[in-house]
């Protein structure tokens, strides 16, 4: 079955759906790579959290593979390019609901809710503390 | 937080598009009462697995609230109506991957991998035995 599309895409996507029709801020915790393309300055522990909210990014495309958009970062535009699988976690900022996946050569493990999965900071732009995620973990 | 929308509904739709663009046959299980309108003779033990895919029933809309189709059974036209909430897991017919979801008045628990959430039988219309389903249960 090694030819059978990951359900993750469409997970982002209706996750992502579900945020901005609640008014929802969407978050994604992203495992930084050579793949990744982020603003380095804001990643911490091998994580960035970046915010894919409509008053933050531009052009966003959240594809079966990548998930592409432009967004400012002290005054600079920069294209963003992020693999799906480098996604670790999407929530809304608001009240952390989301969802949680496992990234990488990381051993399986049963899925699991978890409220430790993504880092509280940094978040581009910063405005205050949101709450901890609380996720459920899918492999 | 009583007035946010369920991601459950998103999830649904996600990977019903996701069984559709990989050539899968969407099969949900439905936790049977009052609000459910499905043929009572195809549900056992409470659950009734109904087949979503297009060949099966026609009409569909997958609501926030409700799942909405018409379906032939023995040859009988007949519409189903599904309230979101009683809908215990989606997965692919083909090779059981999707999700499971708590229903009902059940305690909470953690969310688990697991094999064993929806029943192999019955579906309509039958064709051959499906593989088990292997689903996240998402609370």
């Amino acid at each position: 079955m090694s030819s059978v599309e990951s359900t993750k895409p469409y997970l982002l996507r209706a996750l992502y759906e579900w945020c901005a029709d609640q008014g929802f801020t969407p978050y994604i915790s992203v495992q930084v790579d050579a793949h990744t393309l982020v603003p380095r300055q804001f990643v911490r522990d091998g994580q960035i959290v970046l915010n894919l909210g409509t008053e933050a990014v531009q052009n966003l495309h959240m594809g079966n593979d990548l998930i592409t958009c432009q967004a400012r970062f002290g005054g600079a535009a920069q294209s963003l390019s992020i693999p799906v699988g480098n996604v670790s976690a999407i929530y809304a900022r608001e009240n952390g609901q989301g969802m949680a996946f496992e990234v990488g050569d990381l051993p399986a493990e049963p899925a699991a809710a978890t409220e430790a999965d993504a880092p509280e900071t940094p978040e581009p732009p910063p405005t205050d503390t949101p709450p901890r995620p609380h996720l459920t973990r899918v492999k």
